[in-house]
């Protein structure tokens, strides 16, 4: 395992291809750096005796001791390591922890590349491992780019005017393939070392070409970056945790990009397209399973305090609130545990949670984020929106005076009360915010999607025969 | 184990005391007999191969094979057993299956008789232990007494005006106590064999008479039950299973009813009083999460039928309703899981299921059971509110105009159609309907309670410091 | 204008063809009473000096003062009163007032069938004019009956296998026509003395058979009513207004019925069907923000005092819940008010309300309605569902121990607990209630009715337009 | 009337009083600008054709057209005519038009002076009359000061360990009076020309030193401004008029300032202060039924071109969420139609709206706008807060890329379809869109607070009794 040093200094020495703001940029552009803290926590975090428990396991290739986020699920009981190590990290940082792509894809592909070797005889699951190893060894920050520019949303991949709206292969050679398209919304993306890019859709036999799955140091030759960064507000006088975190999410281009055979883990099989993009999904949203709660307990956090400091935190309608917060963050995070209870094994050995649980916990999530954040907007009251900047608390002309004005209950000083509604109108009203409430949404599938998933996996059927047998109806499909 | 014919044999063989209408009444009269089907399932499906392995349990008195309704849960697995036929029965009955209160009781009170034990040096276990043999030989079906009138809510216990509005001991004397009160809306009140009363709340020092924990046969010297029974409108021509069954709602009145110390399990220890309580509520909460998924597997399938008949199957509107419903079942569920999965020993070696993922799973139903209902009757369309009567299906000079005009889609006969929405319209058009809504609410604990459970059970003060230290406010109490 | 008298002795007088139940029946049989006492309420209040102001209009025909019900709408002062009639009336039944049906179907017919004319240069205004003479000289309780079986809902009505799955014209006569089909769904149908039949939805010109409207008596040859009566449950002992009252709805079938010339106002004018069946709706959600509030004023009593019997009425979230019920009533009365407000003028000089008020009240209506019914359950407490049966309290036995436990707040006897427990319990849980639960949904047109009339008549483009402005985008449709 | 020119001239050339970020700032900072543009458009639109009707007004004082800004409501056509140009008005913005605070004071001032006169037999409808004439004359831009920072909240005003916790009055002299305190989250601070202070509640007598209201310059000599400014990111290729607008928040606060007594329309009179508090509460309540339909009617709008960009627009899941936005814009702008329609007039000829509907109006935009939000985000996709910078489209490297994996529905530009995004990203992924979700659920009073004016408006005994009579309880208080 290694530190966040070796880490940064790892990401620092790639090769500059992140776009940011009209300029090619370095990957410790200040802009960057707060999502590169972040991460930082995955690896730091292990080395305290609190967290190692739960953030290191036994790979199962050599035994060794390995930061959990390089782990291939072994059993139920690594599924819930792996919520509580999201849960706990995520309270650390404040919202997402971003390392969860990385494992998130690599256990997919751990059971999907042994399932096209058991069906079509390929190598793939040989590759998959051989890469593992060193992803293991490196102790990797990957980056997991699915989602394609999609173009016309009306139209299937072949049928689309423009071929590269999807990621596609464009040639084949002997030591490896020549790729061509983009994926976009990529989170991490200028702070990954490396890419592994799968499909984001059912293909069908026409759309061999974009069934596609690989791997690439992010600074591989013609992989471009154009990236939006999000963080809140620097601050100068009032520093705080939660103000150095950050995320970015990028387009990334591949411009002709060469793949060797190596690194490609699907090209052409494309029955395996939509199994290995779901599977995808359906670890990222167990992932979701620990990283929801965690961002609803620091709402609640934020809540209760701002009910403190307002002086109503007893008041019934208060409790009522954070029961409510609770009981999102507890429902969601029990739904996780179900699915990791409920897995499977795959026949490559990897655990696979059980769907119908990780998509109604990641659904309810997505549900129920915009009123999270009008709990908090509705008991903190105006001032977050209001509260003049950082600077005029640090003005002479002005500092008394708005200290005397921003005293509100007895034993609360100046200074915490300016540090709690800092720290709101930081989490609800910066662009930062706004960000992590799309997040909340559309991360790890909209609800829509969601939607789909559950009713693709849940037995209706079943239902309808219980309800037939107690109308008296006989049941048949 | 016994079979249902046992069950029914000795319920009626029970003195009269059982009130309904205005009258005594036998127990099986007809308005009853729906509720004693409901159980008889629990006694007959123990022999169904399909069902025998969930619905049985293995005792851990003797080692005997007994029915898990009189079960001790020793594990987790347990736990997740005794949900899961929970689900599977209720999926049979299509609500309520109402023998969930005695195994929920029983298992309370081994775990509280054990703790007063501990800390007043008292013999409640060994009494408790002797009266479980019994329960368990016997295969016993018990009723839970817990909600008191309550008198003036603004008061304590003994603070009421009138004393009875608890109920309380009244003497002590050398082979038993005498106690008075009632107990109100005890579900399966008239086909108990036994009712095992416990307190309704906490209770302070001043309150010691009201703290009270007993078992008495329902046919005691001085027990009246005023009962109030449901069910849907019989069935002439086109019976159902769904139409056969019902339930019973009864005040029980405790007129100076002598119980044998042998029978008594608290008598004075108010510091148990809120425990027991909340212990058996937390029980029956946890047995809810498998009863109201299966409520709503049932929901979900009459919708989908309806969705089906009305042609609508495939809109994308019904596929998110249907998703919706799943959503709700599926959360429930986990945090029944999660409960089990989480769970605690006793020192009595009981096993108690972890309070906030009950609590918020039953507060989860509490809050969609209306909607369940609407999305049932928005899909169905207004036929179950209009459908006519039965029998003008089967007279002379209606029944063929009817089936005529009752002809909905290519391939549903005018029976079936018949058949479905007039189970729908038992379903919501009945005053069973409107019952089982209140019970969807009400029943184990209103959505109040157990937002107080999750309060008093919930972990605030870790979310406030996870917030202090996010926003750089040092933390303290 | 007529008394009540008038009006049950010419009901009394028709000839029998209500089925109910298996049998032909009288029309006032003891389960169509209860809804004949509530439109006996339109009548006798007429003469109440209260009420006499809003219940009456002037005759735009002969300047006569006639029931309002029997009017036709001339200024936006008309719809105002009309709406708020609705209220005052509907107050007092406890739900529907059933007779504004007559009232809505009559404008509509009154704009529609000058509408015709004026295109197809038809007699129907004159037709229309000389019927409505008669409906306000005799001061009819007139029944719109609309929705068509419908068959198979993926057909259109000229696709239907059965071509009387919508009713029909199948012959045409030199002094009448003859009909057949049925329409269901019909509230009053049992006792209306005239039955106005209209179109469900838009024809095209391949359904100009189904393009029709007429009036005929209720008792007209061929004509039969398959009736389905709700009511709460009779009471012996403690009479209260609100279990008086029910309602009936019926199966319309018209086998074969002969309609005079003089009666058909619209026969083959395909065009005209789709604005007929939209006109009718119009006005009855017009009618709709009348009569809802005031159901929404009775759930609010009732919640009210449950609340104050509980002793919980100062608490903040019940205040919290009053709040929401006022202003579900406010909202869907300010949007009746809105639509009176914004009427417009058709050709016949008939004042038509704003439709996108009118649907978006409708439809808030619909939307709220279950969640309505839960305030009061959750308010009222189990107590609703498990009271025992009224005879109970008045049996010797059971009488005086009843009473004893009923007793809750100092001040509110043991009989006024009962008879506002009781009226819940008839409201809740009863048959009675399921089936208003089913009208708030789909009376007057389900919510997904009204998304669509709200998409149909709201100028998205105008929306498009504002955005495409403001985000410097060309706008071009 | 005068032009935007003049107003911008008046508005730089007042004294600098305005810290912003650490300085003292001029009022034409590019930060406060956005703001002043906004409320030009009140200024220019008065003079184009389309809007003048309803943006003038005449003058109750001198017969003069005025703009309508300046105008007291002599009716019903007054408070719709006013509802209306705030809709208008904000369609143009984007967002709140920030100038009703000014004519809601003042039509509140108009009321209370001469009620207090009435009572006291002072002489403030005097001194406000004068105000009023300057203020139609002047065409003022004006603000009002009501919230004040308030201290502990679980203490009244003369409780509070800070007195100026409350503004109020510390000196009072011949010609004038000496004020102290401030006032928090006021919109508009730093380009308002007049600022006009009100109490924020209701006072007892022990608080006549807090009952207070005066009109001062902005720029009186004791006056300091600590602003917020907020508005979307600055263009520098694809500019927007959205993005040229914003607003600004300040805390003023008043150091010893010395008001003279023409200035001064309460001062001690605390049985008005509640009245007045209440008052302006109330118009704004009003003013906001006008402006939120408008905030709809741009979500509506962005919502259903992003739709058609990503080629959803014909699904039926969102002509549903369109449906229910149509829903709250209209339910909103008919409760405040209802308010004007049921307006009445006070002692000085005022017309004010009626509060119950301006109350549930207010209550049912800010229970929904955190929902509106998430409509747009889950309609928008991912993309708005994952779009590149501004620039990056403009780089000469990654302009082509961008635009070739922006594209998505033939026929939509690449510049088109970042305009959109662009836009949406403003208005949901920027520090201004947390503001307005703020300022949507708080600005003119948080959902709490209507809940409290509308049950203290609300004739909850008129329920109550129609219940009892439905129930046949005799109903009493």
């Amino acid at each position: 395992m290694i530190t966040s040093a070796d880490y940064i200094q790892r990401i620092t020495g790639l090769k500059k291809n992140v776009f940011m703001g009209g300029a090619l940029v370095d990957r410790n552009h200040p802009g960057i750096l707060p999502g590169i803290r972040v991460v930082s926590l995955t690896y730091d975090l292990v080395n305290d005796p609190v967290y190692r428990q739960t953030l290191t396991a036994t790979s199962h290739l050599d035994h060794g001791t390995i930061n959990r986020f390089t782990h291939i699920h072994q059993d139920s009981r690594d599924l819930l390591a792996k919520q509580e190590m999201t849960r706990l990290l995520t309270r650390k940082s404040g919202f997402c922890i971003q390392r969860c792509m990385g494992v998130d894809v690599m256990n997919a592909l751990s059971v999907v590349t042994r399932e096209i070797d058991d069906v079509r005889g390929t190598d793939y699951q040989r590759r998959f491992l051989a890469y593992l190893k060193f992803w293991q060894e490196k102790d990797i920050m990957g980056s997991c780019a699915q989602t394609d520019p999609k173009g016309d949303r009306s139209k299937r991949p072949h049928e689309q005017a423009d071929p590269d709206a999807y990621l596609h292969v464009v040639d084949k050679k002997a030591d490896g393939i020549v790729v061509r398209g983009a994926k976009i919304d990529i989170t991490t993306a200028p702070f990954a070392e490396e890419i592994i890019a799968i499909p984001t859709r059912v293909m069908t036999p026409a759309e061999s070409e974009w069934a596609l799955a690989f791997a690439i140091p992010a600074d591989t030759e013609g992989v471009y970056i154009v990236n939006r960064a999000s963080s809140p507000r620097e601050r100068k006088h009032l520093p705080a945790p939660f103000a150095e975190y950050g995320s970015s999410d990028g387009f990334i281009i591949f411009d002709d990009v060469f793949v060797p055979w190596e690194r490609v883990f699907m090209c052409g099989e494309h029955e395996f397209a939509g199994r290995l993009a779901l599977l995808f999904a359906l670890y990222h949203r167990h992932s979701y399973t620990g990283c929801k709660p965690a961002v609803t307990d620091v709402i609640m956090g934020l809540t209760a305090l701002a009910a403190e400091y307002n002086g109503v935190a007893k008041a019934p309608h208060i409790r009522e609130k954070l029961a409510h917060l609770a009981g999102v963050a507890e429902l969601v995070y029990a739904a996780g545990i179900a699915g990791a209870v409920r897995s499977t094994k795959a026949s490559s050995g990897t655990c696979i949670p059980e769907p119908v649980y990780c998509n109604v916990g990641r659904r309810h999530a997505g549900e129920n984020i915009y009123h999270e954040h009008e709990i908090l907007t509705d008991v903190a009251g105006g001032l977050p929106a209001t509260l003049p900047f950082e600077d005029d608390f640090f003005n002479e002309r002005t500092k008394s005076l708005l200290e005397h004005y921003l005293i509100r209950k007895e034993g609360i000083s100046a200074q915490d009360q300016h540090r709690l509604f800092r720290c709101i109108s930081d989490y609800n009203c910066s662009s930062f915010g706004g960000v992590w409430q799309y997040a909340g949404v559309h991360g790890g599938g909209s609800p829509i999607m969601e939607t789909i998933a559950i009713m693709s996996n849940y037995d209706l059927e079943l239902r309808k025969k219980i309800a037939c047998e107690l109308a008296g109806i006989e049941y048949s499909i």
